[in-house]
């Protein structure tokens, strides 16, 4: 009998409590975000985090040490909920022309260096580990760790940089976090299946045909979905009758992209960022004027809830006081996990930032290419180094089962990882501002005179920095760079002419060649 | 262990797949709706009800005659998520002027109306159930069972009137609507919760001032939340650095109201609604121009998509085959049971619109007042006919538990209430348009002289068609409902003052007395 059941009174539904102290605190995050958006020396999200740690004290204290969390961080949540809209609203707002520029070097770090990463974090715990005296980890938990621990968080990292101020060096910094959150998931899961005993030289391989197989018919599956919403949109000419209909259908089918790339067993992230990229270079012309303006906010706010949420939600679980006492090891061996972990991301990150940094600068050419100064890749490597909700959702799918551990060892690699994003987030996110400010104006001022040498003349010196020293070397180098090069540049200038021929007058989109956001 | 999960493979989330299903279904009833726009005889909530219910049949036919639904209906999902956004929004786009005028009507309708249906079917269901041999309800579920078919569905309602043609019968429907659905969920929880055997004449008021109280508070709770985040908007001005800011705080302010309504035991309907009424006025004009074009669209595409969404489920749950194998009661009863609720709903919104339009036009003076013809008393019963989303919602939550009865009698109800729901939506759904196109456009012809005579002097004539006829009684009405409006209309002059000199300081708007949206 539902007589125990009293609808109106839903706070029965055990859910609304949660809900209700979440939004509420949500929206003093907001708040607080917005006077902290002057700070030189903290930035909002971290901010977020800090109001977590906070209110999981306060919920701690109030339910007497028995739970701190009023939400369980859970996956289903992060990956089916909060990541599309997220990743979505990227490649809706990335600025299509840097990005595709960068590509290149944008799959470098996102996939090549994912693999580097991955491999030093994955031989460094194995070897470092043991040494501490903390064991009891299987070795593919090893390889996973090196996974969990290559992702970089996108969306913090985009905190720090404006795309107005340095379009290059966010393009470059924001297409290798999508990149690179794809890559740590698909090779996250590819570890989970490959047998452990069979670990060879082969392997890696293996693993990367995997990643570009799954990478490119995601992508495929995310263009599909957005030219058809844009044929679609284009055809039936749905503002005629009604904006809401028109913002409705794009969202649906972007976020129907998502789930569709998953229920193939496809990466939704690469589907659904492209979708986004396809969706503003064709759907969003065939919108009304009213539209455009709130595709272009709706996307935007959605996201910004979303990523606030996670923020608050990772701060939070912090004081999880159950996993906390469920570690069982001293001060010293959880210091000891913890300093091995963050050097080693340190480490991972510098092995293939600078070394495919010099790479990108050797092959890339053309009027609007990217020199990457060292100072740019140091910032590259900086930004990062921030470890995000990707890295907490990762651990607790390998360490928990829905969110709850009792082994000691497991519980530590939880909580590792919490302090790892914590510090990371916490710690980098202040001190990139100020990096970055210091850095970008002087790199500018630079770089300025460079930038427009080589529009003047593709053919310039390519390397910056070591220009007079290596003038040798830079010769046989340009050679190469312009075999290297002149492929893409004119794959660009015949998908421009293709675009406007036949794509746009059937998908939508401006027919004059002109502008491109 | 959780080497059972694999992360990316996200479809071991079970709901990947009902999600990629029902987003997909949804896509294509935002595009066939669009299709049906300029259709005379459909609605696109008909339609999307109509694909619902294929929907259904074909994955009865997949699965072989097992299910037929992807999705159980679920109260919480609709009583938290769903039908927020949609009030929110019912509140944020309503016209206030013409809303606040009609207040009186609208409170009579919807508060004294439903309390004389709720009295009408219920007494008709114990009266007629057994007659037809249809027994086994408890004498406080045919209590609830008034209160389920009392709630009049403001969605659909909306679909068929247009706030641009006939503002004064929308605002009237619609708010009556509104004012309803809170009516009937505070209704069907009081009556869980008193003592049948203890049912007398003081039952009714006792219900009634419950009534009262609870909606009051509710107001006050709506009102305090939207004055603060107009306050909030205000001080911090937002829009100086962000645009996503401003509306995600004033969306999560919407909802962080209707959930604490809820938690505090209050209804969440009335809150939502006002909260809307109070940022549209007020919040709305502390954004910055982009928000709000972007909030006037955000919350109604958000709303439409929440009553596709609910429309589709309805649609789909019809063909939920273990119901309908579990009522166990012949073609004749089935039938029998069905005809009685609909006579039942048709008498019991007849026995309160007519009347109480008599009375409305009986106190209604002033120079905007409207006089409910009885054209417009025949669309007001007419619309206001459909059963929706609010009826299944309670039916469910009475006769299941989580969606499953093993109660022949309660899987009875059940169907029942969804054949009602979808005989209404459909049937009156698709004449509702017609008949409105054909009586109002005569009912404007009759009407316009009239309005404009009213505006001339207040205190003409009030009822309309009568007028020749009862030209003696009306001389003692027109002294009556002058002494009952004229405070009312003191108090809204005396509100506009005190809005201008001391609200709009404060919370923002237009400080000149001039726009009223």
């Amino acid at each position: 009998m539902a007589v125990d059941f009293f609808l109106s009174n839903v706070a029965e539904y055990p859910r609304v409590v949660s809900i209700s102290i979440f939004t509420a605190v949500l929206c003093f995050c907001i708040v607080i975000g917005h006077v902290l958006v002057n700070s030189r020396w903290t930035n909002e999200f971290a901010a977020t985090i800090f109001i977590g740690c906070l209110s999981g004290i306060v919920i701690l204290l109030l339910s007497r040490g028995k739970s701190s969390h009023i939400l369980r961080f859970d996956e289903e949540l992060f990956f089916i909920y909060l990541l599309p809209p997220i990743i979505f609203n990227a490649g809706f707002q990335v600025k299509k022309k840097q990005f595709f520029h960068n590509f290149v070097t944008i799959m470098l770090f996102g996939a090549i260096g994912v693999f580097i990463s991955f491999f030093i974090i994955s031989a460094g715990t194995w070897w470092l580990f043991p040494k501490i005296g903390f064991e009891g980890l299987t070795t593919w938990q090893y390889l996973a760790l090196g996974a969990i621990f290559s992702s970089t968080d996108t969306v913090c990292t985009l905190q720090v940089l404006r795309q107005e101020e340095t379009p290059h060096l966010y393009s470059l910094v924001f297409g290798e976090g999508v990149v690179n959150g794809a890559t740590s998931i698909v090779l996250f899961n590819a570890i989970q299946k490959i047998n452990a005993s069979k670990i060879g030289g082969g392997t890696a391989f293996i693993l990367l045909w995997d990643f570009l197989c799954l990478f490119s018919t995601s992508t495929m599956l995310g263009v599909a979905v957005g030219l058809s919403t844009a044929y679609t949109l284009k055809t039936f000419y749905f503002g005629r009758h009604s904006t809401d209909r028109e913002v409705a259908l794009m969202m649906l089918m972007a976020y129907l992209s998502y789930v569709v790339a998953e229920l193939l067993n496809l990466s939704g992230i690469p589907t659904v960022f492209f979708c986004g990229i396809v969706m503003s270079h064709y759907a969003w012309h065939n919108a009304t004027e009213s539209s455009r303006v709130t595709t272009r906010h709706i996307f935007s706010t959605i996201s910004f809830i979303a990523e606030t949420f996670i923020f608050l939600y990772v701060g939070m679980d912090v004081f999880d006081i159950e996993k906390w006492k469920m570690t069982k090891i001293g001060v010293k061996a959880t210091f000891g996990v913890n300093f091995i972990l963050f050097i080693l991301v340190l480490l991972g990150r510098a092995a293939f930032v600078f070394p495919l940094s010099i790479l990108s600068n050797k092959i890339s050419s053309g009027p609007e290419r990217l020199i990457i100064t060292f100072k740019h890749q140091f910032i590259i490597w900086w930004a990062g180094l921030m470890r995000g909700a990707v890295s907490i959702a990762l651990a607790f799918n390998l360490f928990t089962v829905s969110g709850v551990t009792w082994d000691p060892v497991h519980a530590t690699m939880i909580t590792s990882t919490i302090v790892i994003v914590l510090f990371t987030t916490l710690a980098i996110g202040i001190f990139t501002k100020p990096l970055v400010n210091k850095l970008i104006h002087q790199a500018q001022r630079n770089n300025q005179p460079q930038t427009s040498i080589s529009k003047e003349d593709p053919t310039t010196p390519l390397l910056s920095i070591e220009e007079s020293t290596e003038s040798n070397l830079l010769k046989a180098t340009r050679s190469l760079s312009i075999l290297l090069e002149s492929p893409i540049h004119t794959i660009h200038f015949y998908w421009r002419k293709f675009d406007n021929a036949y794509m746009r007058p059937v998908f939508g989109g401006p027919t004059s060649s002109g502008g491109d956001r």
